[in-house]
């Protein structure tokens, strides 16, 4: 028999059609937990290397802290040397502070608590897109990203199995005045999901904002020793922190709400070209930024980020998919273990304006060392087009489908006597099929992933089905999950205390764009 | 800086447009040689348990040998218990066999020594799709395969700087009679190539004209002590070896040519549905088969293979790009290092008919596992679609970027001090890009894999361009593989010598479609 002329089995015969019969669900988890060893790409020397690197950098040329004034104050006081907005960080000083008192795993709890998520440890969580101007879909094409798409991308996080959370700035809501739509973001995460969120981090009294709304919804006291959002604070590369960053970053950290620190590496641009460059600098400056946080509130939850990518030497732009990054991302999860906290990266990266092949290829470049590495956060899990600069709805839907790939594979083989299923193999014997067999009948309905997208009918099939490509049976999805969504149950008096907040907050200030 | 308010830069700066006028080669290598630890998804205890189950299975149900009394009399002879063709093992006896003879590393050599591959260890060599009967371009859709076609996949393996082989049966030129298609066949991947080729396994005969044309090009005694000739003999799963198979790999084995002994697995029909138990079935059948090898000519060289994918309980169909497969090829690559022979598996797999994000998201979930496990010999690594009922030309040169990229990532990371670049780093200080600086400057042209395929522009010149997905880039390219192919030289006196051969052989038989 040779691997191609193997006819198609166009029925799956008793099995096939008992499982046919049976509704297929694998059981929701709120956050993946692996049971594999993360893939290593440099040893120990390698990686002491790159730490001591970063300690070179901190301690040579450090990191500015800028327009923040109490931060130099903070940092000069734990024993930085402080020179205008250049702060010099003593060799070994920023990993003694984080170790000391960032919190190995935390729980970013939500308000459903079945849906609470581990950052750190062996979890992994999926969270959608953040940060895109644009959206695509394919009846209408790329446009503005509005409140209501945003509605819509936090609906269908919801409505995914696949995905852990809400995120934060699925898509920029561009018919709001900037000053104003973080509370509208913030307040759709709420009312249409019930999966933990992400904050504003645009401006200090923004995040302040936040973590007041957060504080209607979970009750003041709650947030002091619960985490419940979660906020993306960005280095401005390379070796800067910027005064809407720290300023974000305080006012989470004073609240006791969790921050991913991360370097935002362009390579060639925000850094050397070179990998083992790159980790050094992620690591120094995630340092730097742990350290401010740990230094405003001792213990309050932080996550060393990592967002890496190569560029075109053509155009300068950024590229996705390449295997450089890979590299990086590899070198900084095993980073972050060594240090001891809770690591965010990856996602499904493309640089490709559709969601075609180029798309697909690219996400999974990224994807899969997401897994592989054991990354704990994963921001831009789903929908991610065009580097960043749109969010699509059937590229949404297809990465998620890859998330719940991924739910899987994690769980590693099983070993149990069903899983190794001698018996069967030895009563069946040579050239019997396993299609009826007692173990295939017991077992056929979990047996394998069952993609939503994928069309794995004969060719003949899919022909008389409209010779389809994925974008468009995914297109037929996300509609789906929409007009099929429900909103989970929200408090009457916690929703209308939120809306009178946001009320309030709106009349307060004038329209505006920055 | 959020990550998607990122400006594109238009322009890379000196660094950039020096970078464009240069012209990019990433020297060419024979063959992979990877620098990581494979990954892991088995402890040593589940891997010895495997090994045991697999055992089992050789013991109390054996397997089948058809239609070869001399494999029987073979078996026996060396210690096996045979039935009629039912042929059980003593715990241990396949293992002894193998691993007392066949060779850990081998080397398949080409017409061109430079292009000489080594088959095992840290080696990974790829090779393009097998046995399809269609093919399939966007220009004229899917079509039977034509011995032009045929051709012209190898000119475009020949041609691709990513494939290290020139295959097989890169598809079935279906207008040439199937008895005497193969003489057309291997003719094309000597005449039109000059990278390590396979021969036919169609029937004994087929293979030994095979040995045959390999002794006229390479010369006789040549084959004796060197690799030629790799072939894919795939078991006819459960535990079944038919004397097609058996008939082909005698005729390698005796000329002391390679094979590949593949189960090829769609568990559910040929193999219970469980990971655990495929790879038992898979390593039992592939031990007999090598058994029987050894048996043949000992220390002929011989390659574990597998083949598993998982299957839809809808229709059937075989899938492709699930995890359950993925964990599969893992384990049996860590078995096949425990056994100490080389593994061939992977490739970029997919359902899809056509090359959209299916075709990719499933490509590479096969894709990337094939090399984290450190698979030796990836068949299939370019332009499968369609379960392997066709290949797609663009399909083809999108794979093919893929294998490019494998060969920059299984590098790992430069730790040089020029990899390291500390200095670049202290001295460029914060808040400073890199675009200019000496460090960029010296690395930039071999910084980042560059995919011919990928657009990385901006929307507005990706519109301009006229918003081609990557299918369309793909196509454009295969055409301008072909249009600038030229063939290696081949001496005249062998050509002469094939030809006459070929025009002999064919000239004894009556044209049959068996």
């Amino acid at each position: 028999m040779t691997e191609t002329t193997t006819p198609r089995l166009r029925t799956g015969g008793r099995a096939g059609r008992q499982a046919a019969r049976a509704s297929h669900h694998i059981a929701r988890v709120p956050f993946l937990t692996r049971s594999l060893a993360p893939f290593e790409v440099l040893n120990e020397e390698g990686l002491a290397t790159i730490e001591h690197n970063a300690d070179t950098i901190l301690e040579q040329v450090g990191l500015e802290f800028r327009g923040d004034p109490d931060a130099l104050r903070l940092l000069a006081d734990a024993g930085a040397d402080v020179q205008g907005e250049r702060v010099r960080f003593p060799r070994g000083m920023c990993r003694q502070i984080v170790q000391a008192t960032a919190p190995r795993v935390f729980t970013q709890y939500a308000r459903n608590e079945a849906n609470s998520v581990q950052i750190g440890g062996t979890a992994t969580v999926f969270a959608p897109n953040y940060g895109s101007p644009f959206v695509r879909d394919l009846d209408n094409g790329r446009r503005y990203g509005t409140i209501e798409d945003f509605r819509n991308f936090v609906k269908l996080a919801y409505a995914s199995p696949h995905l852990h959370h809400s995120g934060g700035t699925v898509c920029e809501p561009v018919d709001v005045p900037v000053n104003k739509r973080h509370l509208d973001m913030v307040y759709s995460h709420i009312r249409y999901s019930d999966k933990p969120f992400m904050g504003s981090v645009t401006a200090p009294e923004r995040a302040r904002d936040t973590v007041e709304m957060a504080r209607i919804t979970f009750g003041a006291d709650y947030l002091e020793d619960h985490a419940v959002i979660l906020s993306l604070i960005n280095a401005n590369s390379p070796l800067v922190w910027d005064a809407t960053m720290l300023g974000a970053a305080r006012a989470y950290a004073e609240a006791n709400q969790a921050t991913l620190l991360t370097p935002f590496i362009l390579a060639g641009a925000m850094a050397p070209v070179t990998a083992a460059a790159v980790c050094a600098q992620t690591l120094a400056e995630a340092l730097g930024g742990m350290t401010f946080v740990q230094l405003v509130r001792p213990g309050a939850p932080v996550v060393l980020g990592s967002f890496a990518s190569s560029m075109s030497m053509q155009s300068g732009a950024p590229t996705f998919g390449t295997p450089e990054p890979a590299l990086v991302l590899y070198a900084m999860a095993a980073l972050a273990r060594r240090l001891g906290v809770p690591f965010r990266s990856g996602g499904n990266l493309c640089a490709s304006k559709i969601p075609d092949a180029q798309a697909a290829y690219e996400s999974a470049a990224t994807f899969g060392p997401t897994i592989l590495a054991g990354v704990n956060f994963v921001l831009h899990a789903a929908g991610w087009l065009e580097g960043g600069l749109a969010v699509g709805y059937e590229k949404f839907v297809m990465d998620a489908d890859q998330c719940g790939m991924a739910a899987v594979f994690v769980n590693g083989i099983d070993m149990s006597e069903n899983g190794q299923a001698v018996d069967a193999i030895v009563e069946n014997g040579p050239g019997q099929h396993f299609l009826g067999t007692a173990h295939t009948l017991a077992n056929f309905e979990t047996a394998f992933y069952r993609s939503e997208i994928a069309d794995n009918n004969s060719f003949e099939q899919w022909q008389e089905d409209g010779s389809l490509d994925a974008a468009q049976r995914a297109n037929a999805i996300w509609k789906r999950m929409l007009r099929d969504y429900e909103a989970p149950p929200l408090d009457e008096g916690i929703d209308e205390a939120l809306q009178e907040f946001i009320a309030k907050r709106k009349a307060s200030m004038p329209d505006s764009e920055v």
